[in-house]
């Protein structure tokens, strides 16, 4: 089984990695607009050959879109002009109703698998990239229904290799579930970090005494830009929706300290701890 | 070197566990007003033996309060009433300018150390102690003017024996700090619980799909009100000051969503991203 990577960095190096080490995939061209980061999966073994997008459209069983969302939707539709019935494309994003919706209508798009493997690091780039990424973790596949027979087969069997647990939703519901899971922890993230460097101008202070429960906290506030903007443009409705919720959830806790309301504030903490019971 | 730990629960098990493995103690008492949590340190061989509050004043070197710190701050001055010139009490509680001011007139203060070790988890009770706890991590000593030379040596001590870093600072920008790095983080993350559970109510799919950036901002929020409301109004002024920013912060994420400034979006997580740098 031939694979192309686009993208070849922390998601789509580490996917390359467990591959091979699979003997999934025998051979896997990388493909990245980033010389660097091209050169870096390279010296890293994480690809065995760097190809242009052509090359890669024309030779492989299996082409994986590792890019940010934005740039997945707006090559996908290309890739799939070019697609015959022997090859499956899939993607890795984390928004997935703009990347179907933009397909709806291609002649190929039974070619097309969207799918969401659940497992990042603040971390990005091939240097980033791990072969026990995504082990016992959830992936999603949306619209299966709207996939050839034998092109979701192959994707189960990527998600297989990476022993990850398959479910199945639709591209709405998925956004949705992530807005929730995902994204609002990333803007939560961003903003505490943003509080903190906002108010605390002596950085020592902040670097000596900063507590493994702040660190936890603020984890995702190094995650980069070009990878999360397209995210929350893409997922913008929903992603508004859960932060307004958790604004009015963190102005309750500002009303029950302002009008000394300590019980009220014990039933707020009692019912967060409840995550508890959810999150093992 | 007699010690008694009074709250025999993750931190005061686990520095029992500590100091008795680097042979500083050579007897630790426990004393707590929850039966089954003595029951289980015995069990545990954190302490040696249960004992009450009068026995344990009489007979120790050290005392440590390892209990929420609105107790700490009742139970302080009755203990030092007892207090000899051969003996100290320390607390481990995460605030400080209360305790501080509680026994500004006693006539025993100086055989008190104000501390606070930067170290925790979201788990409870002597059967989340470690004695792996505490190591390469800060410790705070508050006032230590207050303290007589003697008391103030013996708990570096301590803090020596469980590798900490000590900083020395006032109470008042202890509260100040701490309300940034830890507090802050408790309730940024209980409000997330509360917004996912809010509007979740399919819990399974938060179960199967929870990524693990979501888990670790969530981390914080097992964390039990018996502990975290003393701490919240004893720190209540500092703690809603950075709250007011953090909702400020949120809400330049809502109105650069709302008014698809996607520009101004990217400066915020730029900007976000320069604690990368400082935490490392």
């Amino acid at each position: 089984m031939t694979v192309t990577i686009i993208g070849v960095g922390l998601i789509g190096g580490s996917m390359a990695l467990k591959l091979k080490n699979q003997q999934f995939a025998s051979k896997i061209y990388g493909v990245d607009f980033n010389e660097q980061n091209l050169h870096k999966a390279l010296e890293l073994k994480i690809i065995d050959e760097a190809v242009n997008l052509e090359f890669a459209i024309k030779n492989s069983d299996l082409i994986i879109l590792a890019i940010p969302v934005d740039s997945s939707q707006k090559l996908l539709p290309k890739i799939l002009d070019f697609c015959t019935e022997n090859q499956t494309v899939m993607d890795v994003g984390s928004t997935k109703f703009e990347i179907t919706k933009g397909i709806k209508n291609h002649i190929n798009k039974s070619r097309f698998v969207a799918s969401h493997p659940m497992w990042g690091t603040e971390n990005s780039g091939p240097g980033a990239a791990t072969s026990d990424a995504f082990g016992g973790r959830a992936a999603v596949i949306c619209e299966a229904e709207n996939s050839a027979t034998d092109s979701l087969e192959l994707v189960k069997k990527v998600y297989e290799n990476l022993e990850m647990n398959l479910l199945y939703m639709s591209s709405e519901d998925h956004d949705i579930h992530t807005a929730y899971i995902s994204h609002i922890s990333h803007i939560t993230s961003y903003a505490l970090a943003n509080t903190v460097l906002e108010k605390e101008k002596e950085e020592d202070t902040i670097f000596q005494l900063a507590s493994s429960g702040f660190s936890s906290t603020v984890r995702l506030a190094k995650s980069h830009p070009e990878m999360w903007v397209p995210i929350f443009k893409q997922n913008k409705e929903n992603v508004l929706d859960v932060l307004n919720e958790h604004i009015s959830q963190l102005r309750k806790f500002k009303s029950a300290l302002e009008k000394d309301n300590f019980e009220y504030l014990e039933e707020l903490i009692s019912n967060a701890n409840k995550i508890r019971g959810i999150l093992k």
